[in-house]
């Protein structure tokens, strides 16, 4: 894809992503790969309204998280985008704020995961071939300390080479891809199974108590 | 219709029902009849986003469901739409992937059905004359076996020939109609009480508990 | 208003609702007021999307709800929309099938009413002067008879002659106004306290039961 | 910013918020400070559609509330965004009619008060440096004397002078920030954390009861 084409497409995804609320007040961060040996990522500018993101107003980073063209400020986050890149090849990288996620990955701290069985919007995801899936989702302590929280990001990577996707825990899904595409498909999917994993445990325990 | 229309109308519905957040992450798929003996469907390709098919990317299959033209895979499921369109004459067949109707595939497995009582809306469905008719709409198990899934479907419609749609458990909903704006009728239908039919278990266990 | 003006306005207070999911399934019907003495009707056609109603396609009804301009039918419910003018005034009518409309119609059909108090929203509502006032919703049983349902609603606009809107169970709002504009502020209203309503619902009594 | 500029913004900003469901039924209010020495707000009128404020409809009120420029009346709630205004140095004021904010106001009434901790959301309000910060949104009963409402809202700016946000009680949210781009990001912020406070509060005595 021509970096172009990549601007296009990176701006039109945040735009929707946006649309669906999972990006409100700022928040959240997306990229894409357009450079390796070393790495170069197109990037949103931090602190701005994620609705508003032209094609051209995406910027560049470098391999150690330097703007190096477009205006604007990198996100302290970019760090974790160039570590994920490194440690799983993924060509593209989207990071959400959304409500059901939030939840969750609070909810569910203590066991350090959501799993995820028997949906056939499983299969969605790269490499999973039937419903009868066990799909993880780990959840990862959150930090302002941006050090500590990528070196969390890696130590969670080097035991888990094969995830598209983690939780940050009251912050927010980190989900990539091998190619835009691709990530945002997994990041529909992800956001699926967050919503419908919420509204069942709000069914189920009705049911139980009553 | 000619089949220009057919597609742009068809295209039309898919665009629709992805923006309702009813087919992410690549998920459901969507036919139109075209011809008849033998049967040729109008069909979304595999694979690709569902916000994105423009008319021209509707691709036609023949009765043993192989691509006779346009680019693109056709779905694994294109065995039951050919089944559905042979056991019930019907003209489109709309299969989405709701949270509603995932989370109460999976409820309700074990009495192999859902049935709506006292709504107006069932109106809607075909047939149906007044709120004080019983509407079943059955589960059946899902698999990644496309000619087991297809023996229980064609099972299903066997038993009970005047259904215009199931679910597949933890999977999704089918449904069908005489016309594509039948199809679209029946699908606003049945998702309206998808989502009704949460609500109300989610308040009636509740109100017990408390 | 001139009637071409009223035609836009009406197609597109529909095209709203329909966005909204609040007349899905063909459901719903919209009328506003464009003759009197006697009173002729500009309303949705019977059976049709309503999310494609042009403004040239709304029909014409007289006060015997026969279709006296445009082409289609008239809904069976043409007779509640001319009693509704006849006993209150109204200018315009709308009739919408929202899933919250619809469950609490259901949940509360025994007290016969809903009734709303302290919310600031309720000053929306023509005539209420503070959020300190009792609003009261009546709940009237559905029937597939017209005569009935409509003697039905003439018993309850002859004892209760202020009201702007009314439930029938299991069916949906008829809520009104003294112009379109008005009728679409308080369905706007009804619409919000019932999504409200049943939030609540669902909280208290969760955290009763904790 | 000029004038101009300032009136496309804040109709933008008013037809973004009707579009999420904050501002039904002409409800809610909204100003921008165009001048100081004696203050000048830019306001949205009262009683009209918020979906349909076109920038030209904005009205500009004077120190006293009165309407100095534009057609339309001023909202009687102007003289809170004026105090607003005068004790924090406000630039802009949304304030919404949302159904969480509506429902969550009453519900924790009596602590007068939400509190929100732990979530990375909260950095997107200005002076929050970490996911640890409590963040406090005041409670205040509402009042149909404008004078009443607004003596509470002074004693509580001046004992937090530091808030950018509080609810009336059954009535909404007020949010407010150095800039219009401010005040977004601050709604944006405080209605997510409204949502995720009555989702946790149903997820949590939903599992406690079980």
């Amino acid at each position: 894809m021509l970096h172009q084409d990549t601007r296009e497409a990176l701006a039109g995804a945040i735009a929707n992503i946006h649309e669906k609320g999972m990006a409100q007040g700022t928040g959240g961060n997306f990229s894409a790969v357009i450079g390796s040996q070393p790495t170069r990522l197109l990037m949103s500018p931090s602190g701005v309204d994620k609705g508003t993101v032209a094609p051209a107003a995406l910027i560049e980073v470098d391999h150690a998280g330097r703007v190096v063209a477009g205006e604007g400020a990198a996100s302290a986050e970019t760090l974790l985008h160039l570590e994920i890149v490194a440690m799983t090849g993924a060509k593209a990288i989207l990071h959400t704020h959304s409500v059901f996620g939030t939840l969750l990955s609070m909810h569910a701290l203590k066991q350090e995961k959501l799993e995820f069985f028997g949906y056939e919007m499983l299969k969605g995801i790269e490499g999973v071939k039937t419903h009868e899936t066990l799909v993880e989702l780990p959840i990862v302590e959150n930090s302002q300390d941006m050090r500590l929280l990528s070196q969390t990001v890696v130590q969670l990577l080097t035991q888990k080479p094969h995830l598209y996707a983690f939780l940050v825990a009251g912050h927010g899904l980190y989900v990539w891809g091998d190619s835009l595409f691709q990530a945002r498909r997994h990041l529909e999917i992800f956001e699926f199974l967050l919503e419908l994993t919420y509204r069942n445990l709000v069914l189920s325990s009705s049911v139980n108590a009553a």
